[in-house]
């Protein structure tokens, strides 16, 4: 396949949409930041969101009837390829575009849309999304913040009543924002038709978290009374971003103001929701605003292709050591170097294309009515576990790219600087890693219940029949699993890391179901299984994203070996599992390494195709040259 | 044992002079830099190192005869504990007195000792170490700078013959340095004994790279006639070390420069030198270099315990998540928690136990003269592979740290945004990882060498049948080698090590034969090999590490416990490799991560205690609170 049409491989639907963006990314002045003062490099990504807003690229995503385009696949495809610029400028429309304006559009109606969408995608309305706490990042069903109802006022009042429960790290609140989606608990009358207790504020009850829209600024940019904001200064990296703290001091703001899709309140102070249980309100008002999630996915596979293109071209010009009297060896020739790079190169291709995949869901939930509460749970368990895996990949690779480059990749001009710095918050913000695999992982267990619920008796006797015979084959350690097909063959590979889920999978299941079942407390239970949870979880996506790199790795011989490697080293890094499971024999996990180095090996000559297809803008690759101009 | 006890235990032989640098670190102004200019972050290291050097410290490894204290070991713990603080500041002195001064001491003779040393560790002559080029930063031996030997004026001209030759990367060259030992491939007459073959420059013979002074700038500051310097501007880090590139176009040095222990120009142009193969001359020479490598060692492991204290105390006093209508629960309190912290400091413990091994040997091998080639192969070997493992183990527990505290994590006043940026560089400078951990295992092939060499009939045919069997066991599968001892007792975790380290050892000792034996080239021989290469490296510091460990763990129940869980740690990661090898049964292998995880509830309790032994001090914790004062 040539570069060409690999590029259009990867590129997939939104071909057009990102070689607009790359085309941006090109012009002059649009390369990532190097080395600016923080206040600089803050003004200079306002100036770029501003412009990009003005090619009308910010509101893709967003209704017609607003001045979008109803182009949610297009809109992540679009920041994901943004991604490969600098990051602050990336972060900056995340929280303007996806969360801030995203907030509105899925947890407000009509009113807000009207009032609201188009200054916020236009940027007219720098907006903040206010959810976390100093006190609760992950556990944010335990926010602090307040918002009580007054009804003889019919306003809100948003309320900060401790230091935990200051808003923290709160993007484009430091500086530039001028409203925010604050998310506090609400305190509203009594049960939808009872009477309201109490005329005065605190008086309702607590309805959990909702979403409600409170100025922060007004148009001078001057700070409104009872709401303080303090800058979180400098960061790790994001500099450009303007992060920082907001205390509310019984600030009020008009009832109209709470984003009441999923509950409402009326003038007298009734609570109402379609939605009975809290818990579960809370979860649908989240699951909506999962398009963030899936943008940072994106955004890390990006900043990892730009990592790989950087150090692999350099690979293949860089020359140390070798044979005496002879031009030095390319680094691309060394084995360690061919570890160090092709197997995430071809980890990289694979999330590349599971994230594809995602996007095609993503719009497809968006776009299509019908989808019900499956498909949504399908969509968001994909987007927490990719997420995960695909943020810190990018952490690794990165780090193990600036390595491969030596002082060279040290110094400010390289971009490993910004890149690691930018990306490193990626493994931790919209979900920190660990506690987005246990939310995949209990997503996995629900179906894995609805469906062993379902199964007929001979399916659940031939499902039991099949664990019970992977116990015995484990226990008396025969290698009576390891079926011995070959192992490039993709129906082996895919059946290794099936075989490998459900085993986890069904094995955690009845841990959990055990532990409860001798009467221990859940959560203890849950600690106790932790790490076979996240295994769960990591071993499904694993799959999957095999699976994405499965549908297109037969159209062509370079990357049915690529696909090969992917799976092989995954199969390599957890053959340690597959013997004590005694799905590997020691001879055939042997077997495994080597057939990594061979398949590095046969990788090697296509290197530079491979990243060449990324279609990385030059001037996003910082001082790194093309293998031609270096080598010449 | 009590905190004040395992501090003790760990400051070891140079707890005064450990001491000494946690009170410096603690006075207002001397904390780490958080977020300065770079120019102005320069300018506080530069003061900073005066202040040092008129506290009397930085002399402490040089001779007494030059002001120094002859203490080579302390001047190693002292610079380790250094790294507590600024690593900048660290940097630049590494560069000015271990690099710099260092290379004085070890490649110059008396003249040089009594005109320059005294000068260099005041600071009143700042210096580089101009060793690095564009186009060589591993293999220096193929530097394309020339010094020619001129014996009509007796002088040497250097020179930068091309582009990939300029000197790059080079501390306190941007912005301080007067002088600058520089290595070059040295140009001069015909051997010892023979006469001048011709008058000019040019004529003579290339005898390999040696090291001379070249005077950079004036007292004034002024770059001198034929030196040309740039800046390399911003780095990823150490933003506070003045790193810079130099051309050298026919700058001519009297002969005197030469730094002449291990060769002699004399003024007729006649070379001489005690060693014959210039390879063997040159190794040599960088061999006295080697405290470098330690210095670098013992500051990542430093960095470590910065970060791990950080993150631990934090996770002592973060709830999240837990039992309802309880207090959440403990970060600390999480399985998945205590793995990304707690094994991480496990191996914390045993490589500082290691390194102090390390210094001892390094004190050992300079102080005592009758030290031969085997201690100082033996010296080289450890400082190669300890540096490697300890500078990867920081990258990825700082970043491991740096994700426990989430957002909190990424603020620059945590202190993790310096941590990461900073010694990131340390996996590549002072010889890359990868680099010195083939130059571990190829001592260590030359010493199975020379061992099997030796070994009588019955000892070679005892060692024979020990590999046959160990083969044929992996061959059938059965567990014949693991020999079922109790996975806590320290004497199975010894052998475990031991057994794998020996097994790689002698696989790759075959293999390189029968490779040569086979008629390949020697070049592709061992890059066929390079991942077996690394692993026995690895296989071997994980050994030594251990063993340093398991010198002391005996004196303490919790230590006796971490030392464990480094080991099984060690073994768990390696399972896929034992049970490849028929050393661990699968039921084994899942019996290590059982015990592991048992072990790590079993020191949770000490967690805090474990750290607080570390020692570090306040002002170097960023914006952390102790555990006591963050809960209250």
């Amino acid at each position: 396949m040539s570069t060409k049409n690999l590029r259009a491989l990867l590129d997939g639907d939104y071909a057009e949409i990102r070689d607009r963006v790359r085309w941006w990314l090109s012009q002059p002045g649009n390369e990532p930041v190097v080395d600016l003062p923080m206040e600089e490099h803050r003004a200079k990504v306002l100036a770029w969101v501003q412009e990009l807003t003005a090619e009308g690229d910010t509101g893709r995503g967003f209704p017609a009837e607003y001045g979008g385009q109803d182009n949610v696949g297009g809109s992540v495809a679009s920041f994901g390829a943004l991604a490969f610029g600098d990051l602050s400028l990336l972060v900056k429309c995340g929280v303007q575009f996806g969360l801030f304006g995203g907030a509105i559009l899925h947890l407000g109606t009509a009113r807000h849309h009207e009032r609201y969408l188009r200054a916020a995608t236009s940027m007219e309305l720098p907006g903040c999304f206010a959810m976390t706490e100093t006190g609760h990042g992950s556990n944010v069903q335990a926010l602090g913040t307040t918002a009580t109802y007054d009804p003889e006022a019919e306003e809100f009042v948003v309320h900060t009543p401790s230091e935990d429960a200051r808003k923290d790290y709160i993007g484009n609140a430091a500086r530039d924002g001028r409203m925010a989606v604050v998310f506090a608990q609400l305190i509203a009358g009594c049960r939808q038709g009872s009477p309201q207790r109490a005329g005065g504020p605190g008086a309702g009850e607590d309805r959990g978290v909702h979403a409600l829209l409170v100025p922060l600024r007004d148009e001078d940019g001057d700070t409104l009374a009872g709401v303080r904001i303090e800058d979180c200064g400098a960061k790790l990296g994001l500099d450009g971003v303007d992060n920082g703290r907001i205390w509310f001091d019984h600030v009020r703001v008009p009832r109209e103001n709470l984003l009441d899709r999923y509950a409402q309140v009326a003038p007298d102070g009734t609570y109402t929701s379609a939605i009975e249980n809290p818990t579960k309100r809370f979860f649908t008002m989240l699951g909506t605003l999962i398009q963030g999630r899936i943008s940072v996915s994106g955004a890390s596979i990006s900043a990892t292709k730009v990592a790989l293109t950087i150090a692999i071209r350099r690979a293949l010009t860089r020359r140390q050591f070798g044979v005496p009297g002879e031009p030095e060896a390319l680094l691309m020739d060394y084995r360690t170097h061919q570890r160090r790079l092709l197997i995430p190169l071809a980890a990289t291709y694979a999330l590349s294309f599971a994230q594809d995949r995602l996007i095609a869901e993503l719009h497809e939930v968006f776009t299509n009515a019908d989808t019900g509460d499956r498909e949504r749970r399908e969509l968001e368990t994909l987007a927490a576990g990719v997420k995960a895996i695909a943020t810190w990949h990018a952490t690794e690779t990165i780090q193990a790219c600036r390595e491969a480059c030596g002082g060279a990749g040290y110094l400010r001009q390289s971009r490993f600087a910004a890149l690691k710095a930018d990306t490193d918050v990626f493994t931790t913000f919209e979900g920190d890693n660990t506690v987005l695999l246990q939310l995949a992982a209990k997503n996995l267990l629900t179906d894995y219940k609805d469906a062993f619920g379902e199964l007929d008796p001979l399916g659940t006797a031939q499902f039991i029949a099949g664990q019970a015979f992977g116990m015995l084959a484990e226990k008396i350690g025969i290698p009576g699993r390891d079926e011995g097909g070959d192992l490039l063959a993709r129906k082996t590979q895919l059946e290794l890391f099936k075989w490998r889920h459900e085993h986890v999978l069904g094995g955690v299941a009845r841990r959990l179901k055990k532990g409860i079942g001798d009467g221990r407390d859940p959560f203890s239970v849950l600690v106790d299984c932790q790490d076979h949870v996240l295994t769960t979880a990591r071993s499904w996506v694993d799959l999957v994203v095999l699976e994405a790199f499965a549908e297109v790795a037969g159209r062509d011989p370079v990357l049915d070996k690529l696909c090969s490697l992917y799976a092989l080293s995954r199969i390599e890094a957890e053959r340690g599992w597959y013997q004590e499971h005694g799905k590997l024999t020691a001879t055939r996990s042997k077997a495994v390494i080597k057939a990594v180095n061979e398949l590095l090996a046969e990788i090697r000559p296509h290197a530079e195709m491979l990243v060449d297809a990324f279609g990385v803008p030059d001037a996003c690759l910082g001082d790194a040259k093309p293998v031609a101009q270096a080598a010449a």
